[in-house]
């Protein structure tokens, strides 16, 4: 399905878009007004061609998540959901998604009602975005100016919509930068494997954006600024318990899970890289307290991924543990499954079994999450373009973020993996031979 | 079962012990000759109360292999592995262990015999153990002479014979040193349940190895010396190949595997601890290639950790892959599953599927696995005797090795844990309340 939304709706997009960008919170950095100003003339000068000059766009992908939580958008975006092959295979897909969808609206509108009507990815990405470009524009002004686009899987805007925008704006060279920091197929894949299906039918009508030069952020997730800006929200979570039981607290890492059938059958580099990012946050933490990795939201009667977050909770429980900390450790901004599952079903889930939850702050605009996004794209950028190293350490090559047009790990396939559209994309990002 | 051998048997086993220890291969390292007779002699001498002064024990723990391939050796080492309810939990298990080990024992005499008449897993053992009390000497002379002993799970010398040996040669102090670098209840876990109820027994009967003071090694997934050595192997590998295809070389990073049971229901800390090993070998290779982590040996029809190692090599086979690096990541030593299972199955199967497979060397004598070996050990000797930091970097507390007599991470239970004994075990060895 993915009906191309109608003219009225993309503007309806694009002013709520705006809007958004506007009410975004100042987030703290050391940006002066002055290169901001300047970079905002930069983007409104023209070539010597005549042609408006578009700005360097990194485009920032996700998930997405309902802005509103009225039924039409919930059901849109649960429709999407089910829709991509890429995430969930079901037989007669194009038939049984919408209903499952339709089915499932009334329970999810009512999740999104309960953090307060709607999900604030969106506007936590539009913060995240102003606030990384600004400083992007005064680590790498060879590239500048930058601006920041939203392409979300199943909610707007839309892969479709972001690329319109960069039409309009005239962009040429683009950074496909993921916001979940470690790579699966069923997400960031997914992003991916749509940007790229847009892209070719762009190019089919001989659009001009068919043309853009892409590169892309993959995945980061061990990020030295991400690590940091975890470990910041961990301690921040531990500060909070007397000093003589602090260190015995366990910490619970949840990231979403899996079916077994994209870990096991398929390959998918999720579950490692997930345990990258919590080995990076323990060992800045200096070790300081027992933990385990837990995986949560699982859906349907197939075998997932665990241990469970809630089974996590209820066994530490009988063990006779009182407290815990959870971390949300695979988004890097609040949205239903921190704000409902986490913090309304799993608190309450705990209270039952008698045992105290704190979760970690998600990085929404902790300061050194919107340097570690503003530097993973500098470092990817100056070693693409061949400009100097301007960050402590930074070795071009040598990270994933900054190894080329993709990561090599990249363009690796699953070894089972049965989607040919994963090979067609990463010859093209990766400028490879199929 | 678990039968205590006979005493003829005990003195085989021992004068096996020996000449394999003084049949080992030196190892390339900074220790004197001088230091180690001073050590020697160190060892023999006898405190004021009259009673010999026994070495610091360093216990060096694994599964072990059968050290013959004859019908009696190998079926003992099945038999002890199918009654290891740590490992597998059976029906009937005392009955069903001797049964299946029996109908198994054929198959795995003749993989025995293919690698040569046995496993070579003690004769390195014996070879790292020596090396790296050699070094520990020269690193910790506070604590020296130290001397190495060999616990296996299922093979001679078993931690009842290793015991014996630290009784007769008067030792009051030893640190339990997991040979697995990354921990599983399974591996590690079962070690230290059979070291802590063969120690509860002699406290029982009042023998004094009961009251040897014990402290833990319990993992060092990411020790930076152990992800040295890895590298150095892996970038042996390689270097083998032409360099204008050496980047594009896939790696398998091929882990023993586990059921899902132990993953996902109980919340084993393996398959995070085996990833952050990963990730650490690549990040010293600078990303060079791309990679997955696999996982090898799964046994009987329930549901394993994935993908399979063979899985991997057929996926890419067929994805026109033509060459794979393929790195045994969870063991130190060659042992069957290095020696049988990759370079003899793995190969063939790969062949059979035009793709030409490179086994990265097992660590063995490695110079700087024996180096982190030692530096493991001081670094942990040192946190708790409070003396003087030797090794560059390193700080108390801060690593999963040096945190006090066992790591912070070692006091948590899974979540799902339902052996009792785990929690005893812990407290022993943690000397914590229960």
């Amino acid at each position: 399905m993915l009906a191309a939304p109608g003219r009225a709706a993309l503007v309806r997009a694009r002013a709520q878009s705006s809007h958004l960008v506007s009410a975004h919170q100042t987030v703290t950095s050391s940006v002066s007004i002055a290169s901001r100003h300047l970079a905002t003339e930069a983007a409104a000068t023209t070539s010597s061609s005549g042609r408006k000059k578009g700005p360097t766009a990194v485009l920032l992908m996700n998930m997405g998540g309902p802005s509103t939580s009225t039924k039409e958008e919930v059901g849109d975006f649960l429709s999407r959901l089910f829709h991509d092959r890429e995430l969930i295979q079901l037989p007669f897909q194009s038939r049984l998604a919408p209903l499952i969808a339709r089915r499932r609206t009334p329970k999810i509108v009512d999740q999104y009602d309960k953090i307060g009507g709607g999900s604030p990815i969106l506007r936590w990405t539009n913060t995240q975005g102003k606030a990384m470009t600004d400083l992007l524009d005064q680590l790498h002004p060879e590239t500048a100016p930058h601006k920041h686009y939203v392409a979300f899987r199943y909610a707007r805007p839309l892969t479709e919509e972001a690329l319109d925008q960069m039409a309009e704006d005239g962009v040429t060279r683009a950074v496909g930068f993921t916001q979940y920091p470690q790579y699966s197929c069923s997400t960031t894949g997914s992003n991916l494997n749509e940007l790229y299906r847009e892209i070719q039918r762009r190019k089919a009508r001989g659009a001009p954006e068919g043309d853009i030069q892409w590169s892309l952020i993959d995945r980061w997730p061990t990020h030295p600024l991400l690590i940091e800006a975890f470990t910041n929200r961990v301690k921040a979570a531990l500060d909070e318990y007397p000093e003589e039981i602090r260190a015995k607290v366990p910490i619970m890492f949840s990231a979403h899970s899996l079916p077994m059938q994209i870990v096991s059958d398929r390959g998918d580099p999720y579950p490692a890289e997930v345990a990258a990012t919590v080995h990076g946050v323990m060992d800045k933490l200096g070790w300081s307290n027992p933990y385990r990795v837990t995986w949560q939201s699982q859906v349907g009667p197939a075998a997932w991924l665990g241990p469970q977050t809630s089974d996590t909770v209820k066994g530490w429980a009988k063990q006779g543990h009182k407290d815990a900390v959870v971390v949300p450790i695979a988004f890097t901004s609040d949205h239903i499954e921190t704000l409902f599952e986490l913090d309304q079903e799993l608190h309450e889930e705990a209270e039952e079994h008698g045992l105290r939850l704190k979760r970690a702050e998600s990085l929404n605009d902790e300061p050194t999450f919107i340097r570690a996004m503003a530097e993973a794209v500098t470092s990817h950028l100056s070693a693409l373009e061949g400009t100097g190293r301007k960050i402590e350490g930074d070795k071009p090559g040598a990270s994933v973020w900054n190894q080329g047009y993709t990561s090599k790990q990249m363009l690796l396939r699953c070894p089972g993996c049965v989607n040919p559209v994963c090979q067609e994309q990463k010859s093209f990002f990766g400028r490879v031979s199929p």
